[in-house]
Order: structure tokens, then sequence, then C-alpha cells
């Protein structure tokens, strides 16, 4: 275990100066090279066969994980909880936390400084854009984010590739289409960034007004991806290997005639599902408001639970990697 | 263990389709035969004689309890965490939900097929009547009921039932005399649904315009029990075996004249207790709001929080018995 | 362990009836003798020490605390759950009570009786003064005040003093110079009180109308202690071994003109601290807003980071003690 109160860490983000995950922090989906992705989904298979083996283990015994939320997931929340009490460690909850110190105006290091005497890991959820970076900087522990505003969710991004892998059986030679608001969507961005290490042709489908980002269409084009942009579903329903769908948030809509105009093109149905590869899989991050109709959940190319069960073996295998015990 | 991801649930509430308690969900006092009350109320004696003698066990080393509350109850929330940690198993505390994910516009299906994923037993508490079935319809793990809304909380209605057979040794042949908002109080519902099973005479003692639903008075009858109806404690308190005490909610007259005329022949005193008879047990499901007076705490008879006790029993019963280890 | 259920406590808050800690309230630094204090801080020791070395231990394991929060405080609620978990223990948190069956009217005592049920230790935070006395006195458990309102915040105390001891290696013969808002800030009076039993000269340093109590002053002197009243720091900096620092908050000033006069006197910079001892300690309960500039952390004798890392040992040491693990 590493000193409590030891100071500021050294260790910072840049990979080339990191040998392993040990005492590192997880803030972005940039951070990670194929190598390093490679060595985490192994760990997360490991994971997984040990849950299913065993349920849990000892391997992060008399850890604590601080798991500071400051605004509200259920779900990535739970995940990571889940994650270190399936170790064998020990969950600090700490959210609602508007309402608290922070309130008395007192600054996000001051906190994360005192947070990292207690606990050996912390995991934040921040409104701020940029919040995880400043945490890391300052805690002598290891940060893991769990989203920052409409910046990064790295783990929502190793989760989502790590379920194409499992599904697909791999990442290269794919065709993987991303449908509904991949403007504002940060799942999509994570995603996307992370794929741009693999050979793989995306599809971008969206109504024209949310449509990718041009800096990161260019991005990908600059890594050799293939990148096309339609409006339409059917299109790619046929080909596609991969689905991953987004909501299209009505609030993001100034004229609501256009927001009824497109929001059903993008309803995957069990009739869509009729058209699409045999063997492909369709994910979605959770939580859907209609995108992906009910019925079409008992189809075994669904894997959005499956997709959630994921991030908690992601998860553990991180929290497990950070401590120095994968 | 149950495979994490396994899908829908197979179980689901008819006993006659069940041997054992394993994998089953716990969403009615309806769902319960005399022999599985039995078989319960065996296990919380063995679990009181371990945490008296041992404070906890490692029965559920390993295993995880998502305590999802969409409406708060510190007492409820408190006693399923104590009863999973005395087990040696972990929690996850997810409150305040209605600020989260669920806001978002998520069904409750959706939350917990995720949660499923983390978990391996879920605790519900939710506003709707129904809620639990439809959470157990939807779960790859065993749903246990917290309460929802005005319908059922049947861990309240078990824990009542066994506080009656721990403090007199039997449940048959006793004189039960129920006390206050009998319309609208669920505990008083699910405890007369219980009792329906055992020789007992029933009298309920209310104000005419909170008297028991006529269908669950019907329902007493049908099963052959004694029914008698007052609005006077006096005439039960020489000769009642137990007596259950409930709160008389101001906010259900619409006559502030009829409660101030009703409210305190309710109250249970030491001067009451007097006429009481020698052995007998005092309840009330707590919270109290003047019903019974602090000053009846020190009588031996008064067993409400023996019976706050007993809830952590039943509760570890019935986390061990639906993973498969009581 | 103590049998669940007993009822009241015998045992109270008279020093001179206890013999060790075992099942002892924590609920006022006035509980303590200066025997007591060495005990403590030995226990603390180890605690550092095992945490340094490996982490935690099983010393609590199978016990359960209740971490009662009536009110919100990220730091404190998660060092005592951080105290629990390093010792083996489970922890329950209960915070956002008042949303709770306290909102029904319910009685502290009666939750607090309710949770006796269920933990083997409870520790409450309550905006009210006395309320910690309360809770005590109807506990079947060991209560451990986390602060109520503007009254005791005891631990806070012992981890203030036990912060002085481990910086310096001893308590008597020093200069203490506390320094802001000394007429509201209950961290200075619970830390002046624990002075008074150590040969110790107290310099109070803050505006004139933020004095500390002539009534507190009057304890102080009447127990044989030096005690000087200045409003400038500069007076103190080049002396004192200890320099507490607490927030002078602009709320408590009905003149912002009086606020705008003083609130500079009295921030700690580098320039101060370059005139300061050489071997001192400089010491804040956060959170700071402004009253040690963010350049002043690194300097050695900023010890309000291991001030914080101190309360989980000191919490450490409580809980053992109470549950008679020490």
């Amino acid at each position: 275990m590493a000193l409590v109160g030891s100071g500021r860490k050294v260790v910072g983000l840049a990979p080339e100066r990191q040998h392993g995950f040990y005492g590192r922090d997880i803030v972005s989906v940039r951070q990670f090279t194929r190598d390093d992705l490679t060595y985490i989904f192994g760990v997360s298979d490991e994971m997984r066969s040990l849950v299913r083996r065993v349920g849990a283990t000892d391997l992060l015994k008399g850890h604590i994980l601080a798991n500071l939320f400051y605004e509200p997931s259920t779900r990535t929340f739970a995940s990571f909880a889940a994650a270190m009490q399936r170790l064998g460690g020990s969950v600090i909850p700490i959210h609602g936390v508007q309402y608290s110190s922070v309130s008395k105006g007192e600054s996000l290091p001051d906190t994360i400084r005192t947070l990292a005497c207690y606990a050996d890991v912390i995991v934040l959820r921040h409104p701020d854009v940029g919040a995880s970076e400043i945490a890391a900087r300052y805690s002598a522990k290891p940060i893991i984010s769990a989203g920052d505003g409409v910046g990064e969710h790295p783990t929502q991004g190793l989760l989502d590739l790590y379920t194409i892998y499992s599904e697909l059986g791999t990442i290269d030679s794919l065709r993987v289409a991303m449908v509904g608001d991949l403007k504002h969507g940060r799942t999509v961005h994570s995603l996307a960034r992370l794929l741009r290490m693999y050979q793989t042709e995306l599809t971008f489908v969206s109504p024209e007004i949310l449509r990718l980002p041009s800096e990161l269409k260019c991005e990908l084009e600059e890594a050799g991806r293939t990148v096309i942009e339609t409006d339409s579903v059917e299109s790619i329903i046929g080909t596609a290997d991969i689905i991953y769908v987004t909501r299209v948030q009505r609030e993001r809509f100034e004229d609501m005639r256009e927001y009824e105009a497109v929001k059903d093109c993008y309803e995957i149905t069990t009739e869509l599902m009729a058209r699409a590869k045999h063997r492909m899989a369709l994910m979605h991050p959770l939580p859907r408001v209609g995108e992906i109709h009910y019925d079409v959940d008992d189809d075994p190319r669904a894997a959005y639970f499956r997709q959630m069960e994921n991030g908690m073996y992601i998860r553990m295998a991180l929290l497990a990697a950070v401590l120095g015990k994968a």
C-alpha cells in the first residue's frame, strides 16, 4: 500500500512515463495504447470468469474506494461499488456532496486531498469538464473518472469497446454504426476515439443537426479510418456488425417540429432487427427512452444488458490494476 | 451463485411451483404457506442466536445486496443493510434515486435489470403499488420488497408475526387486537392476512371512519377467523394477548373535530397497561407519534423495540434463504 | 459483543465510574482525563503504524457502525467510515435523514433505540446542541458524537490535540496560538478545553468582535493556563509552536466594512511563514476559504492534511476502544 499522506503523486497522465497501471489515474480515453487496452480486456475476462465461478475474491481486501459523486448516476455509482466489493474491498459512498463541505466553499483540490487521506482510490463524478484531471493533480491516490460533464467518461468508453470485443471476438475489421445524437453524446465521442486505434469502418447515423463534431471526424480520418455520415438507419441496418444507439434528446432541439420529424427514424424495432446481420450486436449506453423497443430485448443480439455487466468487469480490472493487484 | 446476466428468471410467485426459497422473490405476504413461515421463523431464531453469540457470520461473504430506495425509510434501509452485513455480505446503498437516471426517464424494469447485473439480490422500496412485482418479473436476481406505496410491505408483516411468535411462543389460540388507523395502515393489512392462517381471534379497534376495509374483513371471516370490531380500547385491554397499535394520522381526517375527538382514545398509557394481562405483548411498527406513552417503554410487555430487532433476524433469514444459504 | 436489545445502558458519562473505554459514549471533550488521552493517542499511533504497514486489519470484523448524519459533513462522514472499514467493520450510511422517518415526527430517542437494535456503535452528527447526550442516554450501544450544532465536536478536538502531539512530540511547554473566529468556532473551544490539562501558553488572535467567550477564558485561567489575547498575527508568528487557524466567516459580521477591515489580517501566506519558527506546525480544521494560501501547502510545517489523516487514526482508536478491542 502507498504511504498515506505521502503528498502529491509523481505519476501523471503520460503513458510513456508509466510502466503498467499501478498508481495511475484513469481520466481520459486518450491515455491508452492498444497494448493497454489488450491488457485491461484480458484482466476483465478474468474478472468475468471469477464472478461467474465464485462471485467474489479477496484481492482488494482492506482497500477502500471513495465513491465521490458530485452529480447523481445510479448505474455508474452502483457499478463501481459492486466492482470494489466483488474484489473484497470497501466503499465509502459520497453523494449529494453539493450540500456538504463543498457548499461551505471548499475547493475540489482540498476535498480530494482530504479523501486521499482516508481512501486508497477515488472515483470522481463531477459536472465540470476537466475536474478529474485537476483531482488527479492533487491526489496522492489514484483517481478514476466516472464522467466529468460533457467531457470524458473513460470507463464508459472502455466498457463499450470491451463489449464489442466480447460480442464479436475482435475489434478490427468491423463495421461500426453509431446512431442518434452524435453531437452531444460523450459516450459516442469516447468510443470513437478508442476505435481510432482499430481497423474499423465507422458510419455515423444522425439527423443533420446532431452530426459528429467535425474535429472528431478529422481525428478519425487522420488516423486512417473510413468515416461515413448518413441520416438513415435503413442504410446501415443490413451491414453493420455493431449498432451503437444513443438517445436523441428532445431538449437539444429548438424547433419541436424538427424533433418530431426525426425521432422515429431512430427507434430500433424487431422489424428493423429482422433485417440486421445474423451475427452482430446492438448496443446502448442506457438509460434508453424509446430508442430501442422493449420487444427487442429478447433478441440474442441485444447486447445492452451484457454491456452493463461488462462495466463491472472493466471497473474491477481498473481498480485491481491501479492498486497494483491485477 | 446464479450466472450474472442469465436473463429473466423462470421462478415466479406461485408457491406450489417453488421448492424452498432459493432464487425466490419476496413481494407479498400472500405467497407464504404456514410451512414457509415455520421455516423462516426457525431460521430467524438461529440468526438471533448467532448474532447474540458472535455478532456476525461469513455465510453471504462475497454476495452483494443492492438496497434500492425510491423513497426514504431510515429504519427499513438500515435493517436490511445490517442484516446483509451481519451475514458477511456487502451493500450498495441507493437512495435519493429520483434525482438519478430515473429522472432521465428510465423505466423501473431497465433500472432493475441493470442492478441485477451488479448485485446478487435487490431490496426495493417504491412509492407505487405493484412496483415489486414488476421488478420481480424483470430481475435475474431475487427481489425483496421493502414496501410499495399503500400496497404490500411483506417483511414488515413477517417480522410482526415473528414477534408474536417470539413473545408468546405460539400464534394459534391468541387474542390479537389491532388498534388505530386500520383503514390505511398497510402493516395492519399485511399482519391480518398472515394471521388468517392461524387460529386467532381478531379484534379491530378504531374510530368508525378508520375501520378495516370490508374486503379484508371478509377474507378473514371466510378463513374461519373470529372478527370483532369496536371503537374502544377499554374493551380489549384486559383480554388481549397481543395489542398492535398504529398511528392515527391527523392528515386522514377532513374534520379536525373528529380527529380531536378520537385521538386520545388510542393512547396507550401506563394506567391502561396496568389493566392488561400479565403475559401479553404491546407492539407498534414505529415510528410512533404519541400513540404509546414513553413511560410505557420500561414495561417488560412493551415489545416494540424487540420487534425492530426481530426485523433484522427475519431479513437475515430471508436473504440467506433466497440466496440458497439458509 | 453486547447483547442486542439489552435495554438502556448502565454506563454513563462520568469517567470515575468507568474503567477503560469499553461500552463508553464519546460525547464531550470534558469527559477525558490526561490518562485517557495518553491511552487514546497510544492506540492512535498503533493504528497509524498498522495502516501504513498493511492498510487494514480484521479487529472489528463482524461489527457494524451506523453513521447517522442529520446534517451533511463529507469529511467527518468519510473519516468515520474509513476508520471502521480499515478495522474490518461495516458501515450503514444514513444521511439526508431529515427526509426520512424523522420527518414523520419520530423522536431522536426512538431513532437511536431502533438503530441500536441493528448496529454495534452509532456515530451521530446532529444540528442541535446536546443531541449526542440525549442519544447516549437512550442507546444500548456506544454513541460517538460527530458534532452537535454549535456545541461539541469531541473527535475533532481529539484529532487536533493528537496532531499537536504527533507534530511536536509533546503537548506541554508549547506556545499555542489560535487564529480567526474564536467566538463561534467549536473546534477552537474543544481544543482549548483539552489544552487546559497541559502546561501550554495560549494566545488567542482575533478581531475584537470575534474574541474567545469570556467563560472559556476564565476556565483556562482557573486551570492555571497563561492566556494572551491580541488582534495581531504578526505578534505571534515568530514565537508560536502551533498556529491553529480557523475561518473568519463573512456571515458573522453585520457591518461588511468591519469584515473587509479584518479578513486579510488573518491570511497565512508564505511571506508570513518565512518568519515562523523552523520547528512548528500550522494547523486548520478545514474547510478553508482563503485563510491559508495554497502556496503554503508545500511548506513541511503545513500540517493540515496530516491533521485530516490523524482524524482517521483517532477514530479508529475510539471505535476499537468503545467496542472493547483496543
